[in-house]
């Protein structure tokens, strides 16, 4: 199937120079980045912070990891989380010294998180140390934390508030949700540049992520909303739920626990006024009429990212797409 | 060849009860003290803390952890550090995240410092998180840092003033070492039950350690010297140094370089009015007669403990000549 477009006109130019910023989550989010480094943007890629958690004293940014490991062609694909590869000594070790080992930190992965957590005991701001960690891993684009504060999700169920960690891992977001807290969203500052991203891109793009636990705390920091609000840049969001299910984690679940409907259309009801464009899967062609009723300009095509070819395409199709 | 005895009487006994308690360093303290509790002493293990040094923001007490594993079965006795089978994917990642690794962390050891550092940073002092990590390892005798507080031995070389582990590591022991500095010796105190397990045991004996490196730092935190000076306990020495050599790392050199005799009779020298039996390698069974006109008694017989059979054999000798 074609790609088609429910707007202005469907431009055939593949050209992809252009500021791109994409706020993004963990898989979805780093996919969408992947593709359009692969197709050559200028990227500035955004990234919850609100799933971080601190375990055996580390500072541990599972979003953050997910898009850097992405970009630097270090992604486990297959599982969708760590490294490619990987192996869990360390993990076994922690285990028989006492430690409680339900969240699984593997060998490399655990580098990660002993070379974050020295840089922000002494004082490095997540950003810098974030910088350095792609600089040292060869990823092109600016990977940025949304913000240097501690955000932290916690999710209201039938079983009490849980910390995010605990709710997606710990008891693998089985639990319907019934609210979100994000916890410090209200005094955390931007990172340096994450404002400017928003306002300068030619392009902002909200990943197919998980729109409660990975966009909504990046939109949430002071200042972010109001920049998307205003910025120049053609603004697009492309659905994580295709065909009534999420490609990954518990959206679709969570979508329907909070009163939401379970696709695309309510997926852009949530975006209604903050994009330009929605980008819906071919599986969800017939939504495309009402999701452009509510504002958008509508791209259908397949957005479902599965190998590197996959992504770059959808980001090459985007692209053009908004250059229109 | 049969052990001789230079003293009242060597007792045939080989009854083990009684409290030991053993002045380590690293691999000679670590196979003393494994040897002792094979032989089903009730031990105590006072291990130097002026090796610890902080990487990549982890606190790595490699004297600590050497007893620990060795104590544990984890050994990997043929190098003589670190755990058996052990992995180094970690180590790999951090240097690929940029990290100076000259300092080798297998994934297994890494997990040791990442739990203790978390513990330190929590605020237990490093004696609780030791009983805490041997016990979770099953080892029976008490191992406790000589203290909870910082005591960091400095080398004076023609190179100038070194970490100790820069020293020993990073330029593998090859300096001739003028000169020791203990950092906060004069301000560490003795970790809780460490000054008791010297005056209230039967037997308490300073390990084949370096006696630069490992026990004048033990030796020299506030009271131990003196406990040892006034203790009951028989007090015995085992020389670290073997027909002229050290069986491991650099106390041949060491004791070159700061003028003494490179010899049993040279480390004898050395603990002359601190020990009550020295105990000398059959391969200097001619030095018996000098280290005996020194004061102590001497007990002549193998000491080089190459696996656990000839450690358990040589903590039994000892402890059979002791009760004499």
């Amino acid at each position: 199937m074609e790609p088609s477009w429910h707007g202005r006109r469907l431009d055939a130019v593949t050209e992809t120079d252009g500021r791109v910023t994409v706020l993004a989550g963990g898989v979805g989010g780093a996919r969408l980045a992947h593709g359009l480094d692969l197709a050559g943007a200028e990227l500035t890629v955004v990234v919850n912070v609100a799933d971080d958690v601190e375990l055996h004293g580390l500072a541990i940014s599972p979003d953050l990891d997910t898009v850097t490991y992405t970009l630097a062609g270090l992604a486990d694909e297959e599982r969708g989380w760590g490294v490619v590869g990987e192996t869990y000594a360390a993990l076994e070790a922690l285990g028989r010294l006492g430690e409680d080992t339900w969240f699984t930190l593997g060998d490399r992965d655990l580098a990660t998180h002993v070379v974050r957590t020295a840089a922000l005991r002494a004082g490095e701001p997540l950003s810098v140390v974030t910088a350095r960690l792609t600089a040292a891993l060869g990823v092109r684009p600016r990977v940025v934390p949304v913000s240097d504060d501690r955000v932290a999700t916690l999710v209201d169920t039938a079983a009490g508030r849980l910390g995010f960690q605990e709710y997606f891992v710990g008891r693998h977001h089985a639990d319907d949700v019934v609210g979100l807290v994000y916890d410090g969203i209200e005094s955390a500052r931007p990172a340096p540049g994450v404002i400017e991203a928003v306002e300068e891109a030619d392009v902002v793009m909200i990943a197919p992520s998980n729109p409660f636990l990975s966009v909504e705390p990046v939109l949430g920091v002071a200042g972010v909303r109001a920049a998307l609000a205003s910025t120049r840049a053609r603004r697009v969001a492309v659905s994580p739920i295709v065909a009534g299910r999420a490609i990954k984690g518990p959206a679709a679940q969570m979508l329907a626990s909070l009163g939401h409907e379970v696709s695309a259309l309510g997926i852009a009801r949530l975006y209604s006024g903050l994009v330009d464009v929605m980008v819906v899967d071919e599986r969800d062609a017939h939504l495309a009429a009402d999701v452009a009723a509510l504002g958008p300009e509508v791209l259908v095509t397949d957005t479902v990212m599965g190998g590197t070819d996959g992504r770059e395409r959808l980001a090459r199709e985007i692209l053009a797409a908004v250059r229109g």
